[in-house]
């Protein structure tokens, strides 16, 4: 349990990571990775792709950051992703009047509104945090970052505050590329941004971020998870929306099958990725102690969700913090962006027994237009054909005619006598219908931090970083304890092997051994060759 | 040599990209990497980190995307990373001036001011290629993404347009994390993004991708690449700048120590990255008649560039494009940054024989003091300690006193004769230099699409995708070749079995074999076990 300023000292002397742009000052909310940090977030992604990506039909995609504005209008986060904001009357600072409530222990209290967010500002003289004058002036704020799109000043774009509207809008293509089966795991992972008011976490509240998330997509009347067997037995430390609204505040621990059957979680594939989920902390070196799901109250979830569960790691400088969210976001965003946009989003379910479909078939009647205009058969029925079937029968209904201005400007209007309404019966084995979506979403950069904050421990003064060898930047040191050719020859001999056979190593062969055994220790090297 | 709607079908079908946001009508510039694509990009990575960051002292990190301004007007880019646009009279669309003179042939000429195109399109009366009226109104366009960062306004932000300033700014925790040794490769793969004005080159000019750089810091007086010897032999074929300006096209074909000792290359480590950089495009699958390098002419260089060398690749759908970028980018951006930043960007460079360095330290004369000031010569001491010896002698030198105001309010005024210059000799064997930097930059995409394009062939109507294994996105295709239970249970053991020794796999079992080997030899895959 050490101290925020022991872990981000460690974490610039090591090259973990640090607040980025100090040559300017600094801006809140920017990482940089160093060296080591870079490569224990690679490490991290590979474990991910290795628990949730081996699945038949789960698959990764890449789309931009950068969308136009329509995406995020359609998604509803336009309307929703937006934090209310006061203003200092004296130091004109900004900040985010939800977590100022918050700091000053005023919760529980819904706000919908400016106005409401006004009054209670006001009730409770909040002061500025920073001059301790007080806030007035709130308003509302877009958390996405807007820029426009090429010189045109009307083409907005706004950054992706999740990769996910990236698998709903591209959905359709990568449907067909995967021979449209499901369910079907559509992956990201990659930057998302959010333009927050203030950031005041350091590492835990970033304006730029790497996210991991998975889009499964399944079919409604086949919602069951083929893989629940396999992870029914996994505990999970729970606390569920009805003992939350009970007040209570004592963690369940119970196995997934129960939450299932008990109906905490109402989906199986949510259930089977909470499962998943927990076990790939606890992989990572995240006790099971140190994890619990929370479920969010409805006023609290997100616009598109009709249940979510926060996992959540305890961190023993930022208390509880969210690394993961587990959310049912049923078929709310592929309706969306199908009502909106120009490709039908919808899937194919094959029926066991084809349906039959009845539908009514408007054809020419042949011999009425022919007795009453036979030098201009021709020429109508070519101009009928331009129609398709539900435009003519819309149009007779609404005009009782179908007008056709003939090659001399004349009009003729065939009424319904001119046609023949035949009655079909189709049969088709295929109906279509907007798959639902289970969304697992990883956040990154807390979670290599968490690993680090959690993995650090300190034994007599030396700090070491206790990570598992499977994270660890490094695998091996090769260090000759002296600087005698003799030594030196054979511990290059030594870290070359190790080189050719893949392994991340480092070579010292300067300073005293103490203090590269300690150096080592920071980095979370798992195992040091010294050649004595 | 296929046709650019036959590439672009076949990598939208089988997975590989297509254009974003066709669901909302598209927008030009950006690309989504669907399944197969994603995991290409991947390899290609891989194969660069392989061939470019397995050296001592080569290291990577990822920094934000998003810069204030600051950053990218002490680089230069806010001056110089413009294009000049024109806007058609009639359908007040913009274009690239630049590009729309090329594509009307009128090239060769230097344009460095606005008015200097408006001359010039009016002379040449170039017309809208779109609507065919007239154009006017150059005018100049940041192709950086603005944004504001948090709720004041006057915060600006900047998309980066190359990863590179993250390794300048954040150069010195880097450095140091590292031990401070050099030369010392920092690279980064990353999004980046430039606002095109009017990008029409499908899925070569992109507003998004993704770049695989590094900066390269070494000490100007130790400039030699110590790898050279490796790579001395190999060929690459190249148009130096004395050609190009003497009227020549023919390439040379020579070997990288010719080309280092005739000076066509002036820098070691240049030369090695574009040896390096040759060999990994032929790994690659893009044989050495493919590829090329042009010297930058003065004029075309960016403007922290000594010299430049573009990597082109040839593509029968776009003719030579850039896939990589090799500059000496020697101090410049450093400089800059350690100007105008918070933060000292020296390096140390230790000497053998320690220098001696003469300063005048600027002590007070004690019994002059207190001769003078008896009761005050502890406040007046006291005081004296907030300057540091610098500043007392420029004060002195300046006003020829230091004025030091005691407790009553009054001023006391220290001349010369209140201070002794005491010579000091200082032997240290440490020198501070600013690092010189050689930039190796590839484009991710770019490569990305020119292996599909260069590795597509056309045999009796089938399209193969002849992709080198090593790149190829699924490794073996197992397919029963008819749908029977032993058939299936002997293929799936297979599979299982693949996976498990980490191979991609795909297995089908419906269709026709022949479908599922036509799809297969679209996608690229190198090995196909039928169970018979």
């Amino acid at each position: 349990m050490e101290s925020l300023d022991t872990i981000m000292s460690l974490a610039k002397r090591r090259g973990f990571f640090w607040n980025a742009y100090e040559l300017y000052g600094g801006v809140a909310g920017f990482l940089v990775w160093g060296p080591n940090g870079t490569v224990l977030k690679r490490r991290i992604i590979d474990n991910w792709r290795k628990t949730f990506l081996n699945l038949p039909n789960f698959t990764e995609i890449e789309t931009p950051i950068i969308a136009p504005e329509k995406v995020f209008s359609t998604s509803g986060h336009l309307n929703n992703f937006k934090d209310i904001m006061v203003k200092c009357k004296k130091c004109k600072k900004n900040f985010n009047a939800a977590k100022l409530l918050n700091q000053y222990k005023i919760t529980n209290i819904e706000i919908n509104s400016i106005s409401q967010m006004k009054s209670i500002l006001k009730k409770n003289d909040v002061p500025c945090p920073e001059c301790k004058s007080s806030t007035d002036n709130p308003s509302e704020f877009l958390t996405m970052f807007k820029t426009t799109i090429g010189p045109s000043s009307e083409r907005i774009g706004l950054t992706r505050p999740e990769t996910a509207q990236g698998m709903f809008t591209e959905f359709k293509n990568v449907y067909i590329s995967q021979r449209k089966k499901l369910p079907l795991g559509i992956a990201q992972i990659g930057k998302s941004m959010r333009n927050e008011i203030s950031p005041r976490q350091g590492p835990i509240r970033l304006r730029e971020f790497d996210m991991m998330e998975i889009e499964l997509f399944y079919d409604p009347l086949n919602a069951k998870c083929h893989f629940i067997k396999q992870i029914q037995d996994y505990e999970i430390n729970i606390l569920t929306e009805e003992k939350i609204q009970a007040g209570e505040e004592k963690l369940l621990t119970l196995k997934i099958k129960d939450a299932i059957n008990k109906g905490y979680v109402k989906n199986e594939w949510l259930a089977y990725f909470m499962a998943l989920s927990s076990d790939f902390f606890e992989t990572l070196g995240i006790q099971p102690c140190n994890q619990r799901f929370i479920e969010k109250l409805p006023e609290e979830r997100a616009h598109y969700s009709n249940q979510t569960f926060d996992q959540e790691i305890y961190l023993s400088s930022w208390g509880w913090i969210e690394v993961a969210g587990h959310a049912d976001r049923t078929n709310y965003d592929l309706t969306a962006h199908n009502n909106e946009g120009k490709i039908d989003l919808t899937a194919e379910r094959i029926l066991k027994n084809p349906k039959e479909k009845t539908i009514f078939k408007i054809q020419p009647n042949y011999t009425n237009i022919k007795n009453v205009y036979p030098d201009k058969i021709a020429y109508i029925l070519k101009n009928l054909n331009n129609y398709d079937n539900q435009t003519l029968s819309d149009i007779l209904k609404k005009d009782g005619f179908i007008a056709i201005t003939d090659s001399s400007n004349h009009k003729i209007k065939l009424t319904n006598k001119f046609f023949i309404k035949e009655k079909i019966v189709e049969k088709t084995n295929v109906e279509r219908f907007i798959p639902y979506v289970i969304e697992p979403s990883f956040g990154l950069d807390r979670i290599a931090y968490s690993i680090i904050e959690s993995c650090l421990i300190k034994k007599e003064d030396r700090l070491i970083l206790s990570i598992s060898p499977k994270l660890a930047p490094v695998h091996v040191g090769v260090f000759p304890i002296v600087s005698k050719s003799d030594f030196i020859k054979k511990a290059k001999k030594i870290k070359d092997l190790l080189i050719k056979n893949n392994f991340s190593v480092i070579y010292e062969e300067n300073e005293s051994i103490g203090k590269r055994y300690a150096r080592a220790d920071e980095i979370g090297i798992p195992i040091i060759i010294t050649i004595d």
